[in-house]
């Protein structure tokens, strides 16, 4: 399955336009791209290898960063018994919906139904419990890389699907402040993986008591803009309710000497990341990826002319590769020597590869290649001797260009409002940001469903006196969108 | 979860005795080296950061593998429709017993269940229908890294868990000496991981008729012999029948313009690894991981004395960590100041790190380092200047030891016998391999089970005339075995 065309979804249609049709856009990127493929199970994708390997440079990234924060990986089961959800009432009212139920195995019927794991709380709370007894036993802090299963009636690729792959942080405090920190500090590396590797800069803050995780005291999120005026929420951080560490009984012997109930965490990114970079950096010709996440930073296309032979054309590729590999870049060769160029750099535009580089006989007897920024497009002459320091430093240009044009672009869609009155046609037919005041009462945010938008996060700002829809005075600055 | 020890299963019991207590001595391992801790689901078992961090060494080695012969990774759904089970009748006669059904989602029953996978080829094969037009498509060849999940009746971790995880590779050619050459090479690579990575020497060759995969053509697997006479199957290959491809109606337009089907394959390795790896290396003191793919290869002890403050001899085992850090070892300081170091040596040897530094006030006011080796225990004065070199020969030196350590224990349970009367009662009281001959009728291949035992695999040699069961000639020799 390498970059072969294949032939699915309908074939024949060309990229729709990403001004007007953003939605058939994404779809048309996501399948064309060969980035997933759809599964013949309700809301389920198929990761295909040029997806998965981008979802591997990604994992890479962030498994480090995990591990560099003092976490370790370990492995929970996926099916979780029934009781356990049960056991504290926010997190089940809020997962109930969105259960798949093993009934039946070994040919029997259980005696306790097992649910696909939706999240994992609390397999790995009942877990603490066996293993936390002492202060000494803490911090305790776990990672799992897994799938997890909530059933969705509305899927799109990457963005929303039943099933989906993630890591999940858990975390055990001894103090509340411990906990806050933790948090906060899995917060700004997602920040980082954000904008420094996927380019995309995020506005994060507190979620509102309405838009938290069920079974959180504290939501942190970190939310992108899309290129059609929705927010995206990439990813969270939450300080767990106590309840969870009552209802599974999570105790241990403190410095004092009696008991206490640990302070908890836990905060996940999944693949809606993917959906994200290609939401935030697409254009008119398809996908862009940010070189420092790119599966493949630069494709070589041979170009194959009768003036020399195909396999010398190659030797030639194939010297280059070894010279850019060996300085640690990710590089293919398009072998195709039935396409032509045109259909080829067609392909690997709308792949999104950042950096493209052409080969033929003309620039080997000159002792060039010729380079072509996917981003603007403009082509570049460049000696042999330079390849390595050109190529390096393109790509770096590339990945910076990316975040400020994405920043830009946000700049363009994020304005400061004072009253709904003034934003909300606004918000429906544009899109965009709207930072502007809030009381913080559930009634008056309740509001914004009408407009189709809700909370984003709130920041510690405070621009407005007042309430973006009563007169009561505003606690502080809070981001209102429609959303993902 | 660092190192501090946790309490649970039988706390206060030591460890028993490899000899006579094998099986007892093998729980022990599994939980008090915290490699892995019972689940409360069914047959399941949490794998603990320390065993996690063993199996992504393992996975890194064999990933790597994968992608250097020309495999991509991808995600295919966990959940797979009931009808594509049964798609393939000798398929579904094998999984059915072991199926896990979710019959409820989103809060109402299904129209149709959905099994988790036990493995999937079936959910694979309906993706390469979609993707296989043409000779051009082919090879197609994708890997999955995944859990999956056999309702099993009598799990021991590791060995036989009802969820495990996985790597499975499934390819489609055009030719079935392609399919065959496919097999055979990753037949190959398991065989370079078990032998140069786990330093377990195995035995390899192709599965009997009644042995084979639910579903293949012919399976080859790879074997080893544990220290209580045991056979380990350790991983397959297979030649998928020809009946999936049918089955699926994955046909593609072939070379001659003609309509054809490809030949598939299929291969798998478990965290079954891990359980052959403390089976095969572990003594009287423990578990003993090969340095190849130790997730710490050496821990650092600091021997704190009154005459030198904590933190100074913390300095100097920092120092010594860096040094050796940077010629790419893996390494930890056990920082615990209040357990004796006599309890430190015990719970390190426990969890097998295969060599052991400690410094201490004397050895830091000598510049020296006293090196143990875990399998000898033989002590090593070391200069500074000389640590470097002296750990990474220390280190090969082991990895050396333990594979010729563990063949040597092979050969000597690896027995050739003519007839199934000369080796029955061994076979049944001391275990070991029995290498004899066999007609290849499933008559006599069935008066094995009498003695608890089954063939293991044939192997390409030929020493004995006849079967070890009737006079009929022999076709090839066989190993019997007892396996787990």
């Amino acid at each position: 399955m390498s970059e072969k065309k294949k032939t699915f979804g309908s074939p024949s249609s060309s990229l729709p336009n990403i001004k007007t049709d953003f939605s058939e856009w994404y779809n048309y990127v996501v399948y064309k791209a060969e980035l997933a493929d759809h599964a013949p199970v309700r809301g389920c994708i198929v990761i295909k290898p040029y997806g998965y390997a981008l979802w591997e440079e990604i994992k890479k990234i962030l498994d480090k960063k995990i591990k560099d924060t003092g976490h370790e990986n370990a492995q929970f089961p996926l099916l979780i018994p029934e009781a356990f959800l049960t056991k504290e009432a926010d997190h089940i009212e809020g997962f109930a919906p969105e259960l798949a139920v093993v009934t039946h195995a070994g040919g029997k019927k259980l005696d306790e139904p097992l649910v696909v794991r939706p999240t994992s709380e609390t397999i790995i709370h009942y877990m603490f419990a066996q293993w936390i007894k002492s202060w000494r036993d803490l911090p305790m802090k776990i990672n799992q890389w897994a799938n997890v299963v909530r059933w969705e009636m509305r899927s799109r690729p990457f963005l929303r699907t039943t099933e989906f792959w993630w890591q999940e942080g858990h975390t055990a405090h001894e103090t509340a402040d411990e906990a806050l920190l933790e948090a906060k500090t899995m917060l700004t590396e997602y920040i980082d993986l954000a904008q420094n590797y996927l380019a995309i800069p995020v506005v994060a803050g507190k979620k509102s008591e309405s838009e938290k995780f069920s079974g959180a005291d504290t939501t942190f999120t970190f939310e992108g803009l899309m290129q059609d005026g929705k927010a995206l929420q990439m990813g969270t951080s939450h300080i767990i309710s106590q309840q969870f560490a009552h209802a599974f009984e999570i105790k241990f012997q403190n410095r004092q000497g009696t008991e206490s109930y640990p302070f908890l965490t836990s905060w996940g990114a999944t693949t809606r990341l993917i959906g994200a970079l290609i939401m935030t950096h697409g254009d008119e010709k398809g996908l862009i990826i940010p070189p420092k996440i790119a599966p493949c930073q630069i494709i070589i296309i041979p170009i194959f002319h009768k003036s020399m032979a195909n396999h010398e054309i190659l030797a030639a590729a194939e010297k280059v590769e070894d010279l850019l590999k060996e300085s640690g870049l990710r590089i293919k060769i398009d072998r195709d020597s039935e396409s032509s160029p045109g259909a080829k750099f067609y392909q690997w535009e709308l792949k999104g590869v950042p950096l493209r580089l052409e080969i033929g006989p003309r620039d080997i007897n000159e002792a060039v290649v010729i380079f072509t920024n996917r981003i603007t497009g403009a082509k570049k002459k460049v000696a042999w001797g330079d390849l390595k320091d050109f190529a390096h430093e393109e790509l770096d240009t590339i990945q910076k260009m990316l975040f400020d044009r994405a920043l830009k672009k946000r700049a363009e869609k994020w304005h400061k409002r004072e009253k709904l009155t003034d934003f909300a046609k606004d918000l429906e037919e544009k899109g965009g940001f709207y930072q502007t005041g809030w009381c913080q009462s559930r009634e008056c945010e309740a509001i914004l469903k009408e407009h189709k938008a809700s909370t984003r996060c709130l920041i510690e700002e405070k621009t407005f006196d007042t309430c973006f829809n009563c007169n009561a005075p505003s606690v502080t600055d809070v981001i209102v969108a429609r959303a993902y």
